[in-house]
Formats: C-alpha cells, structure tokens, sequence
C-alpha cells in the first residue's frame, strides 16, 4: 500500500491564504516496493539483468570517450562539426546499433568580427588568455568570443549598469530615471538566460549590449581561479545564443522540420536581435567601469570587481561596441542509434546529450555524452549477448543545441506522431544528459510522472566516491531528495513542452569550478576540476542504465500518474497564492457577474480554482487506488498480457493528458498545460503556464478558461484510472 | 491598566525544548498612558516644561559646537587632549553649571614608530592618503595608524589569513592543520572586538598581527569611497585598542580609582599584549594577500580584495612587522558639570560622552557630545528662567575612552557610594551619547527598567528630516521598535555592570559611509555624508533632553522594575536552550544524586531551572500588579510625599537587586548578574552572565550557584513589589 494524503479541496484556498505552502509530492519516496512493475517472481530476473547492464561502464572507456570527443573544437556548423557527427555515428556502429544521421538545415549565424573600445582608451581584448598549461586553450575555432544571433552593427554610446539584465533591473533603471536610449548597456552574466538581457535592453532603446562574467558570479570571490583551481579568470567569456523567439529550434522553421526543402519564414519577418551584443571577460569590464562616475548602485547590484559599480558613467565616457556576423541556412545533423526492444520495439525510451560546442566542449556537453557512451555500450553489449530490453532504446546526440536547442527541436518537430504514438508504440520517456558529470553531487530535475521510477534507479546505483551508499542516500543525505520541475535551456524542452513526452535531465554537482562556454572548456580543466577518476560520469552513466532499463523493460510502464495530480495541486497553491497578490480573484467577472462575499472576499474565479483542486483531489485519490490495486496484481501475477497492454496504453495516454493542441495561449508551440519556461529569465520553469500567465496577467476570464482546461486534463486522467485493470 | 502576559512557569523548558522563543518584553511599547509618572493634573505642566526645554537645541548652534571640539585632533595623553578639556570646562562654567575637572593618572600607551615590509616586496604604507578637498586628513597627529597596548618588538614570518580573528577563526585553523606558531597572522576588522584578534592570535602563537579593513566590510563593496562618497579607501586604517583584561579602566589600578597616588600593579604583571599588533588598510593588505600561494579559504572567508583568498602565504612569501610604543602613566581628565535638582539633588541622572577621539573626532565621539552640550544649555537656559528638575542632572566628558573606557570607568570605581546612593540620592540612570548622531534612523539600546520612559520620550520628539512623525513612529515604522541589551565597548559600560546603574545608549543610523578610528573622521566627512543639517544631532539632542527631563522630573522614578524580570525569564529560555545543546542538563549532579526521568530526561538542574522561572512569573505578576495600582493612585494624586519617597526608594532599590558585590565568578569586576558583556567578541552583550558562563561550560554546580543567586535577584524584587505602596 502507498501512503495517500488526500486534503479536502475546498480547504485549498483558505490553506493558501494562511500562508502553508506543501513540501513535496506524495508519492516520490513513499516507502515502497522498488520494482512494482514486474510481476514479483521476475523482479530477481531483472535486479540481475540491471547488474549485468552495470557492471559494463568502466572509467577508462569514459575517459578514451572523452578523448575521442573533446580534444578539438566542433562548434555547430563549423569546422570539427561534421567530423563529431562522423565519429558519434560510426562509434555506435561500432557497438552495432541502427544508426540515423538526421540532417538538418537551420538559419546559423557565424561571426566575422568584433571590436569593443573605451574612446580615449583603446580596445579591450576581446579573447580568453591562453594558457602554456593547457594548450587546447590556445584552440579558440573563433578567435573571439561572440554571442550568437547578435545584431551587426557599431555604436558609441555614455555607459549604462543594469546589473543582470533581468526585467526587475530594467524596471528598476526606469524608476531612477536612467534612460537607456542610445546608451551602451553592461550588463552582467547570471539571473536570466542571456538571451532576455539582449531583449530587455534591446526594449530600453539600447544601442548595443556588452555582458560580462563578474568575479562575485563566477571568480575569484568564489575560488581559486584556473589553471590553478578551477573558476574564470579575468579574460574568460561566456558565449551562447541570445535568440528569444516564440519557440526554439531553426528560426524560420517555428514548428516544422527544418528539412532542407522546408518552407521557411523570411528572415526579415523574424524577431532576432538588432542590437550588437558582445560578452567580454571581467578584465575588459573593469576597463571600463572603472571609469564610470555615475551613482552609486542600489542594493544587491554591486559585484566583486574592486570598485564600487556605479549605474551610469557619465559624459565623460563613451564605449564603442562593433560586431559584425552573417546569418545564413547551415547544414548539421543529429546522430540517432536505436537498440530495437524485443517485443514492443515501435515505444521507446530516449537518451539525448547535445555534440555541439563552443570550443572543445569538455564539460559541456561531452561529459554528459561519455557516460551516453557507455550506457549504449552496456545496453548494446549484453543485447550482443542476448538479452534485449521489452522496448527500444534510442541514443541521441543532438547538433546546434547551443544555437537554439535546434537539433533537437527539428527532430522532434519531424517525429512528432512517432512520438505520440499515433501508430502504435510511442516514446515512453526522455533522458537528457546535457552536461551531466559535473560532480559527485547527483541531481534531476524531472516531470512528476518519473520521479518515483528514478528513485527506484538510484536505490541500484552507488554514489560516485561514496560506493558504500547508494544514489539516493547520497542525495537525499538528512531528508528525501528533492527533485526539481524541468526549465528551459537544453534539449528536453522540445520533448516535454512540445510533445507531452515525460522527461528529466540529470545531473552532477559539487566541483569547485566554472568553465561555463569560455575556451576554457578542455579536457584538462574537467581532469583538474571535476577529477580523472571519471566517477561522476560514472555514476550518471549507471542512473541512465538504471532508469533507462526499467523504463525500456518493465512488463508495466513505469509512469506514475498519480505525481503529476498531487504536483498540480501544489502548484495551483502557489499560484493561487500569487493571484492573490495580484488581486485577479477580486476583480469583477467579465460577464457583469457579482463577486459574492462581499468587498474583500473571493471571487467567483477563486471558487473555481477551489473545484478544480476538490477535482483534482478526488482524482489522485482515484488514481492511487487504482495504481496500487494494479500493482498488487502484478506482483501476483495476476494480470495477463491483454490487461498489461491496456494499462500500458492508459498509462502513456495519462502523459499525453496534459498536452493541448492549441498550446498555451501567448506560445502555442508550447503544448503542455503542465510544464513551460519562465517567459522572463528561460532557464527557470513555469508549471501549469497557462494559468499562471492569466493570474499574472490579472485576467479573470483568461484564468477561467485555463481552468477548464486543466479539468480536462484531470477528467482525462479520471477516465485513465477507470481503465487502470484492477486484476480483480 | 497594562497589558499582563504571565506564562506559567513550569512550562518554560517545554516550550524552549519545542523551539518556542519569545519576542519583545511585555512592558515596552504596552499603550499606556504617557506620562504616569505625574499625577494627571501636573502631567500638562510637564508637557510644557518639556516643550520650552526642546525648543531650545538649534541646528546652528550644534553646527558651532562641532567646529568647536573637531577642529584639532585631540588623542587622549597627547596635544589637543588638555585643549579640549579646558574647552569643555569653560563651556560648561558659561552655562552656570558647576563644573568639575576630574583628574585621573592612567597607563597609556603611545606609538614610537612602525613598519610593515613585504620582504623583498619593500615597506608598505601605514597612513592615509592627505586629501585634497579635506586639508584635517593630512592631519594625523600620529603621522601613522596605531593599536594601543601593541606589544613593541619585531618579528618576520610566513603569513596565514584568519578572517576576522574570531575565536571560531582560530579553530578553524587549527582544523585545518593551520600551524600560527611564529607566522605573521593577517586578519580583518569586524566580528569582535580588535582586542580579541590579538589575544586569539597571541595564545596561537603568532608572532604579529595585522589587522586591515577589508573592502566588503567598509569599503568599495559598501558604496563609494570619501571624499566622493563616504566609505574608506584602500589607505585607511582603523585605529584603536586592543587591550583584554578583565576589567576596563587603567590597566594599573583594577577596581580603584586612578588617582595620582593610588596603588598600582606592576606593568609587569598585568596581561597587557606582547606581540607587535599593527592595522593597516586593504591596499597595504592586497600588497600582502596577492602574494599568497595557499590553499583557498573555507566558505565565508572571502573579502572584498579582487583576488581568491587564501589560508596562508606559503614559503616564498615573508612579512616583517615593527612596532615601537612606550608605556607611562599619563595624567587626562574627565569633565563633569553638574545642574541641580531643586527637590532631590543628591539624585541624579547622567548623561555621558567621551571626549577623547583618534584623530579629530568629529564623528567619534564629538558628534554625540555636541546634543550632549545643547542638552545641557536647554537644561541650564530654563534652570536660569527659574524652571529647575525635581532631581540633578550630570553632564560628563569622559576621558581616555579610546584606550579602554579609562576616564569613566575611573569615575566609577571613585564614586561607586555617590552612584548607589550610600548615603541617599543615588544615580537613578546614565544615558550614553559616544558618537550618537551618525544619521536619521533612531535607535537604543537600555537596561529593560529604562525601556518604559524612552519609549514615552520617543513619543514626544520629532523625528529628524521627517517632522510629521515622531521618533517612535518612524522607529517602530510597521510595529514595534525593538531595544537590545547593552554590550561593551562605550562608557555605559562602568555604570551598568560595574555599578549597577540603569543604562542606555542612544544611537542613530543610516548615513552611507564608515570613518570609523580613520585619520579621515573629520568635520568634512561628517558634513558631506552625515549631513549639513544637523538634524540628527538634533534628534537625539532632543531624545535626551526628553528622556533625562523625565527621569529627573517625574516626582514617582520612572524606572520600571517588571521589565527586567520579563527579560530575565526570556533570557533564561534561551540560555535554557543553550544548555540543552550542551547538554549539561543531562550530567550527573556532582554529589552524585541521582537523575530523575530515565535516560534522555532532563535533570535536577533543569528542574532548578523551570522553579527560577516559576518564581519569576510570581514575581513579574506582583510586580505588575503594584505598580498598576501605584500608578492608578499616581494618577488621582492619591499617593503623599512619603507614599512617593517609600515607592522611589524601593524603584531604586529594585535596579541595584540586580548587582551583587562578589561580582561574576570569572570577572567579579562585573558586579551586575543581569548584563555583562560577550567574554570573546566585547562587543556583544551576554544576558544573565554568571548562569550563562557556567551553561557554557557544562558545569551542572556552577549552573546551581548561579540559578540561587538570580533567585535572590528575584525574591529582593518581590519584597520591592511589597513596598510599593498601593495607594489604597
């Protein structure tokens, strides 16, 4: 039996109004069997299984992997692009796989030239330092560093500080009366995905943007720099994309494939910067903000450089910022090596990692995409010996990822009814690897439906460095673990927002060290830094096994539906919480309606939030009888082959439940009603987006139809507990 | 009638073990009538007397007073210190007030020479830079930055970096496998008081200290640098002394006055420092700290220095520290001018600020002395129109308080029978003005009987650069202001733990900048960042004028004695607590009795404990209880001179039950069993200090001492409350 903790839901509201906010879903860690999804006189069998699979990993392999990976640089659409794709493809040959180079035309931009001056003080270096103990640092395929999809042009302009670059910063600039126009902004890296500063600053009427890596972030506040220890120097740039469309993938192919017939947007029509927009290392910053004789910042803006930062630099300052790129269309391609499943080999499992870079990519991606290495050799190597899982596996290493997540999004722009399921089969789940082994300190950030089944994985797998605890020990040392909802940023986001598919990213943590897309990134930073005994890649090697193989051969899919119920109601608590802040629920309806209750009372809309959570919560109540009763029956065996199918089949509609075809209202490529990105910073998550841009919008009619769609959803999932087979 | 909140006491052990804490006193900010110390028909006439005493303090006149005292430097023994006394002296004679200079003959320390070399590196600047735009920064009478009672000698070592040299510091070293023995130990200011990082360092074993302002505590990281802003540069030093003992005062003449004649130790038997300790500001330090070559430090260890800081220096990097002082009995004074009362002049109130400084001294301590001088021309302007207090008031002008509260403490220790009231009168309370008016944002800290009569006070002053409000409003802006405990580090400190005086320091805040013991505290600086207007000053000109008129007008003392026992019973809960972590309520008694309750019970000790508690509870009930009823009788003009004389008698009683002449077991120059301050920071306050020295020390006998001797505190409180007379 599973613990249910089913709270009245009218009690929701009143619950949120005293300030009680709920920890964490239900059924995460309950105590539970930990293969309930084999009939229990099979789960030796696959506890056995699952031993062979992980006894194949080896830390030399992951090291010669990255070797083969990472000692040059393969920056998308580059030199060194296509040779990757040409080696990932005959690696997982090699291991016998079906192989896919599935190619792909996207809308890159290339960079030709940059210049940044202090006028009256010459240029500022615009490239990291290279360093005689480590010559791949020398290796810059560029020269300099560059953010992608910045706007050609040159401008001068007096000095403007806004801190991150996020919103709140804009705004707060605005109520210090410091207008932006025609202004050179500096803006420093951290708070937002770097994309939204450009726009921001863009929106202010900025003539150019110049963002830095400031030593309080990433430096020498923080550690002892590298090559000695492992933090930025004051030449490291961090490069990456600043493109912030509706959608990610090619630009002018928003929701279709980008084949190389594909119709395609002019790029005119398309909102790409305009702006020039140049990352320079904190030495160049320094240069300048040296010189600025402005105020000084509000609280919490100041950094680590030696200087009080000022918001303006005065008349007596002008920076000149050039950057000159071409955009054009650029063949790439992912890299796709299926192991077929020996009974239902149309649904599969994938595991991806991006093989584009910004250099040699040691850290991001390659250390991910080693240990996807080796669990495609496990799973390839006893396949080889005869034991197949139930279901495909498929191995994915995604091109330009940096430049937008666009491999990946063309893929699953092209794959989409593959994905669904709409013939048959379908993906069960996808594992993404994105720079996975970082450290020892193991982490994921995954849609609910999947948390219990890797918890399930991390009590079979040893903590790197610590093999005498399991995974989950280690992690949830002092507690439960937490696991995190899923944001934006890499290459899950086309999976889990687009196609409904379930997904987690996991990761590694707890190296003393940044090298986040500097030249930097090279194999003896991540050998001095994150270690060479290749125990993080390890690890994330045997989770990925782990959770891959109860996904890809449990008789039922290991798919909680119940979690995402239970994570629902959660968040519609918060959110809730900050409609009342916004004070949506008091607003008059549109229609004339009367708020009931008087002056300061809630409103209509609150009440219908309260039915959705009572729905809600007669539902997981529903679900949890219905999945434990499932359960039951198949540790006794008791369910046949017809009955499995038909849970199967209720369990993957479950994932679906949640996606809307129309999308969400303001980004219709976004499909989930359950998961989306912050709108504002990209990185972070937004759960139930849909609602959650009505309340912050403050519009009540809006609020009411996101309601009603997601009751859809929690009928769906009522109609899938009814087909749940009870064996009884 | 107040608001009573008694809390049975056998139920405070439970509700610390659940981590139940409580927050303000209860009798603080209760609404009360705001002047029950008069009988309603007089309280009118106090308003207007109060009036016509606060329409006096002027903002020109402060101004005056300021270009007075800060115009020259004036270091305690050196030029300028005789200047400034014979000022004040003549000063005061010019109000009418009697006027006394009292002498005091102290052993002083005074600089010779200093350097600081980097071997290899050259010597490294010991003085700040002259400023331009202030001509008084290039007026440092030293001519180099300084500790008092440093120990004279040289030494050349490796240098290890401790933080702020704070008890914890040090053991982090010591875990760290950090050997100090004989290196060159650098640490920055803040955390505790400077004289512990020398003790901390000598007991290490290090051969010299340097002590710098780091850039995240005082300077660019804070906002900008003076003369621009008002924070230090990289060349300024904070001066000051760095003497430990067990008591303050004339290191020579512990307990007793340092009269010409008094017997003293021998120099030689006194536990002054020995290693050569000398400040320095953060460029003299960068020069020092980017040489290092080290580990990185533990977490929050780094500094504002644009580097990653490390542990110790390595062997390729030396330091060579000289200090030169010479110590001598050295003649200063205290200035004292006294108003009398008209009814009761043998009791007085006094109001203190020291008069010595570093430097200039126009923040510390000039510009709280000059509200203490318009507070004592309003005093003596309405004496002179015939309007005199009930009670004397006393303005003091302590000497030596640099060098470790010398001229007050020597005061004290002369006049302990004038300060108890031996022989009648008594010192009903002393107010503390060091450096009190640094800004607009008000605040104080007081013995609990004092909090009562400030809050009335604070409801009768304007609030500075924000007249509409009063300085309660806006100090207790969105609830209650809240008062702390008085800890070391100012001349309160003879008066409130030596003799038992009710005590408070006034305060205010909210400038951006730091001077503090720089050669940079100058008028200039004080005009640019405190303020030209001299509002502040005037405030707390006004708060003590408001709150010294009360406690010598008001014909019943308003000197509240239930508060303290509130405070007991909640500091007794935290202690409590402490004890808990130590566990010595778990040990055995020492007679070996047995403890009751099994295992993880809580023993006899607690129980002592919970009873002291219990009896507190009875008490601060009673106490209540009579003076409502008093106060009630106050109000209808019910009580007879000699109701009032019993009722101030046992008023001034009830503080003094706080004091015991064997003093604190580790420190019996302590007198008073309610306050003392922290024994390792001296900046801090420890509440209840002989229970809580014995508690840190998991001593269940000394706990036992210490308990019966707070319940005698109680019970002398509890005959107080008796003969309160009721008026009925």
């Amino acid at each position: 039996m599973r613990v249910m903790n089913v709270v009245a839901g009218a009690v929701v509201l009143c619950g949120v109004l005293a300030g009680v906010v709920a920890g964490q879903d239900r059924a995460a860690f309950a105590p539970v069997d930990e293969l309930p999804w084999w009939p229990a006189a099979e789960r030796d069998g696959f506890a056995a299984y699952e031993a062979r699979l992980n006894a194949i990993p080896d830390a030399e392999r992951l090291w010669a992997w990255h070797d083969l990976l990472a000692s040059r640089p393969h920056v998308a659409g580059m030199e060194g692009d296509r040779e990757t794709i040409g080696t990932l493809a005959a690696a997982f040959a090699d291991m016998g796989l079906e192989v896919e180079v599935h190619r792909f035309w996207a809308y890159l931009s290339r960079p030709i030239a940059a210049e940044v001056e202090v006028i009256g003080g010459g240029l500022l270096p615009l490239g990291e330092t290279p360093l005689p103990e480590d010559p791949d640092t020398a290796a810059d395929p560029v020269g300099f560093g560059w953010n992608a999809y910045s706007g050609s042009g040159e401008a001068t302009g007096e000095v403007v500080y806004a801190n991150y670059g996020r919103r709140e910063d804009f705004e707060r600039l605005a109520a210090l009366g410091v207008d932006c126009a025609g202004k050179v902004v500096i803006a420093r890296y951290g708070g937002n995905y770097r994309g939204f500063k450009a726009k921001f600053a863009e929106e202010a009427g900025a003539a150019a943007l110049l963002i830095y890596s400031d030593p309080a972030d990433d430096g020498y506040v923080k550690g002892l720099m590298y090559p000695e220890g492992g933090y930025l120097n004051d030449s490291c740039i961090q490069r990456g994309s600043i493109v912030t469309l509706a959608s990610p993938g090619d630009p002018l192919t928003p929701g279709v494939e980008a084949t190389r017939d594909a119709p395609r947007l002019d790029p005119d029509a398309v909102a790409l910067p305009r702006i020039p927009v140049q990352p320079i290392g904190w030495g160049a910053a320094h240069t300048i903000m040296r010189r600025m004789r402005g105020d000084a910042v509000p609280q919490g803006w100041q950094g680590g450089l030696p200087l009080p930062y000022r918001v303006t630099g005065g008349d007596g300052l002008r920076v000149r910022v050039k950057v000159e790129q071409e955009r054009r269309i650029v063949e790439s391609a992912n890299v796709l090596a299926t192991l077929r499943g020996r009974e239902e080999p149309e649904r599969f499992v994938i595991i991806g990692c991006h093989h584009d870079a910004w250099g040699h990519g040691a850290a991001d991606a390659m250390c991910g995409m080693i240990s996807l290495m080796e669990a495609a050799r496990a799973f390839s190597e006893r396949a080889a010996a005869g034991e197949r899982p139930r279901r495909s596996v498929v191995f994915a290493a995604w091109g330009a990822e940096e430049h937008g997540l666009i491999g990946s999004t063309e893929w699953v722009e092209g794959n989409r009814d593959r994905l669904e399921g709409v013939s048959g089969g379908g993906a069960v789940a996808y594992i993404n690897l994105d720079m996975a082994s970082m450290g020892p300190n193991f982490g994921a950030a995954a849609t609910p439906s999947l948390r219990r089944v890797i918890a399930s994985a991390a009590k079979a797998v040893p903590q790197a460095r610590d093999p005498e605890r399991t995974v989950f020990e280690a992690w949830g040392a002092g507690g439960e673990p937490g696991m995190g909802e899923l944001g934006g940023g890499s290459d899950h986001l086309p999976f889990v927002a687009h196609a409904g598919v379930a997904g987690v990213g996991f990761s590694g943590g707890g190296s003393p060290g940044v090298n986040y897309h500097t030249a930097y990134d090279t194999l003896r930073w991540y050998r001095h830094v994150v270690g060479e005994d290749y125990e993080p890649a390890l690890m994330i090697a045997r989770m990925t096994v782990a959770t891959a193989a109860r996904l890809a051969d449990a008789p039922l899919l290991p798919l909680d539906p119940a979690a995402g119920v239970s994570s629902l109601r959660r968040h519609l608590r918060d959110i809730t919480k900050r409609g009342v802040e916004t004070g949506v629920f008091e607003r008059p309806e549109a229609e004339g309606g009367e708020a009931e209750g008087g002056g300061g009372g809630l409103g209509p809309v609150a009440k219908e939030l309260a039915a959705l959570d009572a729905a809600a919560a007669e539902c997981e109540a529903e679900l949890v009888r219905a999945l434990d009763a499932m359960e039951a029956a198949m540790a006794e065996g008791r369910l046949t082959g017809d009955d499995i199918a038909r849970a199967n089949a209720a369990l993957f509609a479950a994932q679906r439940a949640w996606s809307d075809g129309a999308g969400l209202a303001d980004r219709p490529w976004y499909k989930s009603l359950y998961i989306a990105t912050d709108p504002d910073s990209g990185y972070g998550s937004w759960p139930l987006p849909g609602l959650r841009r009505a309340v912050e919008d403050g519009d009540a009619e809006a609020v009411r139809r996101e309601v009603a769609r997601l009751k859809a959803v929690v009928e769906m999932l009522r109609a899938v507990s009814a087909s749940l087979h009870s064996g009884e």
